[in-house]
């Protein structure tokens, strides 16, 4: 990642400025055709509150490589990185204000849209971080930024250099380990969610590291009807098992029937 | 659409097979730099079984304007559009074949990434037939199949002139209308989702139309967490409320606690 780095749509723009991102510039095409709306207003509005500098410019300026092809709306700024964390240092946080932690690992997610994704479900989820590995893992840019619709700035992040290691520390910390896998006979819904959980999510092609599955307290899988498609999109698969801890620890019920492990 | 389409990928093009889609011509890039898998082997053996002429092209065949920048994975051909239906004439083969009649209702979901990925799930999750407008929806295109990872062969696609009308006559043939909207108070697992079910989903940007709203049967939303992120992706509000009608279908338990309409 470049020091500073384009962020560019007009909703991220908004949250990074809420959020209180360093934003260096903010660019504006001259010439607009689109509706302005609301949101466009609030964005200047915003900018001109945090005297973030607005520069109004003409539309070869998203000849950028970063923004040929994006839907960025006519708007682009340059931003600071975003700070990552070690759980290490979290997670003692969470306990100290009593919260329930929920996790989510990301296994070597590489495709961008699936990273943006996911973060931007786990934000309305209620997920307090996201573990990725220093490597194999989608980068935080401009388009994960877009994709997250802003989420990326509202959920810490913790890069780990060592996940199997990351994987160990959590349950010696009390977390109940659940690896999302088709490796599996148990449904999603019969393991008993409510309390501190981390959830695995898998790389696209391949799932999760054997390793990491070995370490998991249960492995779930999310079955498929006879139509006989391969796999769910992981963003997806990360949408049901975080909205299935939501029921349960809105429900305060063991699921019926009875946790059964693998 | 045209009377051939294109349609690329690995996978989408061995699903289209299997379906007995009409497959004109298969293009292979002659200088393939990807590693030559199983799945690609598949592809080349049903292609021969099929008796679908292979031609092997140079890159520059795929410089096309509905290939460039496109994840096709060095293959694409030109096929025959999918054949829609008409509800009137799905639903009582659904009952006659003694199925829990599931569907999909979109109502102007116009991205496409968003569409094929709302097949894809659908497929995933058991759904009969997904029900689209005429107008102002996402096209059945390359695009859409690609997305869908073939699923668009999977699930009979029924284009309605008149969903207003369509949904007064799922009624009547004893379905339970669901919204999926933020305008409701009520949590997604709160309704008894056991029975015959439709689920309209809404446009990205609007949501569902208040006239669609007000023949429903129950409106449900998913709550979000205080992180402030505006909504969910529609294609994993999809994912949510599928697989909590398929938890409930599989346990065939009203949830806990009793449905609380509106």
């Amino acid at each position: 990642m470049n020091k500073f780095h384009i962020i560019y749509g007009i909703h991220p723009l908004i949250e990074a400025i809420k959020e209180k991102q360093i934003i260096k510039k903010l660019f504006i095409k001259k010439e607009m055709n689109i509706k302005i709306g609301d949101n466009y207003k609030q964005l200047l509005s915003l900018s001109k509150k945090m005297n973030i500098p607005v520069h109004f410019v003409s539309k070869h300026r998203f000849d950028h490589d970063q923004l040929k092809y994006k839907n960025h709306q006519g708007v682009f700024a340059f931003l600071s990185p975003i700070k990552t964390f070690h759980i290490k240092n979290l997670l003692p946080i969470f306990y100290k204000q009593q919260k329930n932690p929920l996790l989510l690992v990301l296994d070597r997610i590489t495709d961008v849209k699936n990273f943006g994704s996911i973060i931007r479900t786990a934000a309305c989820a209620g997920v307090h971080s996201i573990i990725i590995p220093n490597k194999s893992t989608a980068r935080i840019n401009s388009d994960s930024i877009k994709t997250s619709s802003g989420a990326l700035f509202k959920i810490p992040i913790c890069k780990e250099n060592n996940i199997q290691t990351t994987i160990r520390y959590l349950i010696q910390s009390g977390l109940k380990i659940i690896s999302a896998t088709e490796k599996s006979d148990v449904s999603w819904y019969k393991i008993d969610l409510s309390g501190p959980t981390a959830i695995i999510l898998g790389n696209e092609e391949n799932g999760i590291s054997s390793k990491y599955l070995k370490l998991s307290s249960y492995k779930v899988k999310i079955p498929l009807s006879k139509h006989g498609i391969s796999s769910l999109n992981v963003s997806v698969v990360c949408g049901i098992l975080l909205y299935e801890v939501f029921r349960q620890r809105q429900l305060k019920i063991i699921p019926i029937p009875k946790a059964n492990p693998e």
